[in-house]
C-alpha cells in the first residue's frame, strides 16, 4: 500500500478527483486557482479555500500573528492573480490543547489583518482541538463573467510579464530555515518577504480590469513551477529571457556562493503575479502597473511547442518543474 | 497563562471575535449558523465553514469514508437549518503522511457521497500534510433574502418544533465510545445515526418557504445545548412539554438503566431542526412536514421568561445548557 508520503501531491488530488462526479457547466475549468459558480448571466460566485498548517506552513521565526495573516493572505493572492476582489472570509481553526489566551489573539489579531489590509473581513468560523495549528481559509467574492482570467487562456505569441522581483522568499527561507547569514541591512528585507507577504491584489484587479490578460496565476509555488502550472493549463511553452530578482537576492547569493537566478525560479511562498499578456495590449497593461507604481516585466514569451525554457547571456537551460522542497512536503490546490 | 483547555471553547470565540473588525450592514446577525452578504437587492450568497477533526469529530467505528461523508453533512445541516439550498462545496483537506492511496479514495468518496445526497458538489479544494486528519468543507448557497430563517426571530407565544426523534446518536455514542451494549436489532439503528447523520435539508428548505418559521437551528449541539442557543440569540424562554424520543432510545434506556429524556436532551451530533413556530402559522408547517413524510412535533412554547423549564408528568426541571462532553471538547462555530 503506497502512503501519500510517496504518491505526492499530484496523486493525492488525482486521487480524489477522480471520486467526484463532476458539476456541469462550471464557468473556471477544472484544476484553476479559484473556483466559481454562475450566480447570475452576467456575475459569478468565486470561492476558494487553502489551510495553513502550522507543521509545514509556518517556519521559524514567524510569529502566531504573522502565521494567521498568511493563511488569510495567501488566499486573497489567488483571488488577486484571477482578477477577482475577495468580500468576506470564514476561518476554520484546529488549536492545539496548549494554546494560551494569548495565543489565540495573536491569531485573531493576524486573520484580521490579513483580511483589513485587502478591504476583507472575516465574518464567520469555527474552532476545534487539533494536534497541528490549522487555519483554513475560506475566501468568497463575486466577479464580472468577463473579467475573471484564467489559468487556460495563454497562446502562442503573447507575452509573459511579472510583478516585483523574485528570490526574496527563497533567500529568506535559507536564512530563516537553514541558518544561512545575511548582512544586516538586507536580512531584514529577505526575512520579512516570508513572515509578512504581501498579496498583489490592486494589481490584480487593476490588470485583468485592461482586458490585456490572458492568463495568470500566482507564484505562490515558486516562478518555475508556476510556469509549469500555467503550460500545462494552457497548453504552451515558455521561453524565459529574464528572471527579475531582487538587488538583495543578488546581494545575498553573491556572499552565499548561490545563483540568484536559481533562487528567482525554484522559491515558493512568494505571492508575485505571473501573467500572459496580448502582444497588442500591452501598452494597457503596462499602463495600469505604471499606476500603481509596481515593476511589471516582460520576461519572455509563450510558444506553440510545449517546453519551458530559460535563454540568457546567449545559453538556454530548461526550467524545471519544482520548487521549495524542504519546507512544504504537501500541500496545494485542486479544484473539480 | 489560561490554556483553551480550560478556556473553553465560548472564550476562544470571544477572544477571536474581539480581535475582528465589524462588517457593516452584515445581513445574518453575528453568532447564526451561516454567513451572509447581499448579493443584490434580493439575493444572499450564503456561506458556513465547519471542520472535522479525526481526534475528537471521529468516534471509534467510523470509517473514513463516513468521516469524510460526516463532515459534509453537518455543514449541510447548518444550511438546512437556515432554509438555504447548498450549491457547492470547497474541502481543505489536512493528510496524515500515513495514510495509503485507498486512504485518500474513501476520503474522496465520502466527500462526494455526502455533497450529491443533497445535490451539491464538491469542486475545489486544497490537500496538506497534517498529524491529524482534517476535514474542513466550506459551503456556499443562495437564497431569497426573505426566506432564510435565522436564530433570533423567536417571540414569546411561538411554538417550539422539532423534526424526528431524539436520542439516537447518544445512545450510538454510548455503544461505540463506552462499550455500552445494546439488542441487535436496535443496536444498527442506534450505531448508524452517529456513523450516517442525515441532514434535514429537504424539511429545512419546504418549512423556510411555508414562511411559518419565526427562528432555527439544528441539533448538533445536542437539543438542550441547542435550545440553549436559540433561547439566548432571541431573547425568549421555552417551556418543553415534550422530548420525542424514539423507540429505539427508550428500549436502550430501559436495557442500561438510562434516562430516555436525558438521552434525547443531552447528546450531540444528531441533526434534526429545531424550529419556533408562528402559531396561526402551524397548520402551513405541519402540512410541508407531512408532504414530506416527516414527523415534526411541537414539544414546547417560547416564554417571555428566559428560562428553559422541561415540564413533564406534572413535574418541573430545569433545562441544563450541556451536551455531549466526552467526545468534542472544543468545537463550535463563530460568526462575525
Amino acid at each position: 500500500m503506497t502512503r501519500i508520503s510517496e504518491l505526492g501531491e499530484k496523486k493525492v488530488i488525482e486521487t480524489i478527483m477522480e471520486c467526484l462526479d463532476k458539476m456541469p457547466d462550471v464557468p473556471v475549468p477544472f484544476g484553476d486557482d479559484v473556483s466559481a459558480v454562475d450566480f447570475d448571466s452576467d456575475t459569478l460566485a468565486v470561492v476558494k479555500t487553502d489551510m495553513l498548517v502550522g507543521k509545514t506552513d509556518v517556519p521559524p521565526g514567524m510569529s502566531l500573528r504573522q502565521a494567521a495573516r498568511k493563511a488569510v493572505v495567501m488566499n486573497i493572492s489567488d483571488f488577486a492573480a484571477k482578477g477577482v476582489k475577495p468580500l468576506v472570509l470564514l476561518v476554520a481553526l484546529g488549536l492545539p490543547r496548549s494554546f494560551t489566551e494569548e495565543d489565540i489573539r495573536q491569531i485573531g489579531l493576524g486573520l484580521n489583518e490579513g483580511a483589513r489590509e485587502y478591504d476583507a473581513y472575516v465574518i464567520g468560523g469555527d474552532t476545534n482541538e487539533a494536534s497541528d495549528l490549522v487555519i483554513s481559509c475560506s475566501l468568497l467574492g463575486t466577479c464580472d463573467k468577463h473579467t475573471l482570467v484564467r489559468r487556460t487562456g495563454a497562446r502562442p505569441g503573447d507575452l509573459i510579464a511579472v510583478t516585483g522581483h523574485f528570490g526574496k522568499t527563497a533567500s529568506g527561507l535559507k536564512i530563516l530555515l537553514e541558518g544561512l547569514s545575511a548582512p544586516q541591512e538586507i536580512k531584514k528585507t529577505l526575512t520579512e518577504a516570508v513572515l509578512m507577504p504581501k498579496a498583489r491584489l490592486r494589481e490584480g484587479l487593476a490588470l485583468a480590469q485592461t482586458g490585456a490578460l490572458t492568463a495568470s496565476i500566482d507564484s505562490s509555488d515558486g516562478l518555475a513551477w508556476s510556469l509549469h502550472e500555467l503550460s500545462d493549463a494552457s497548453n504552451v511553452g515558455f521561453i524565459i529571457d529574464r528572471i527579475p530578482t531582487a538587488p538583495e537576492v543578488e546581494e545575498f547569493a553573491e556572499k552565499c556562493g548561490l545563483d540568484p537566478m536559481e533562487l528567482g525560479l525554484y522559491g515558493g511562498e512568494e505571492y508575485e503575479l505571473i501573467t500572459t499578456v496580448e502582444p497588442a495590449l500591452w501598452g494597457a497593461a503596462s499602463s495600469a502597473a505604471i499606476e500603481l507604481q509596481t515593476p511589471l516585466t516582460k520576461i519572455g514569451r509563450a510558444t506553440e511547442e510545449k517546453e519551458l525554457k530559460l535563454e540568457v547571456n546567449g545559453r538556454t537551460r530548461p526550467i524545471e518543474r519544482k520548487g521549495w522542497e524542504h519546507f512544504t512536503t504537501l500541500a496545494s490546490s485542486f479544484s473539480s
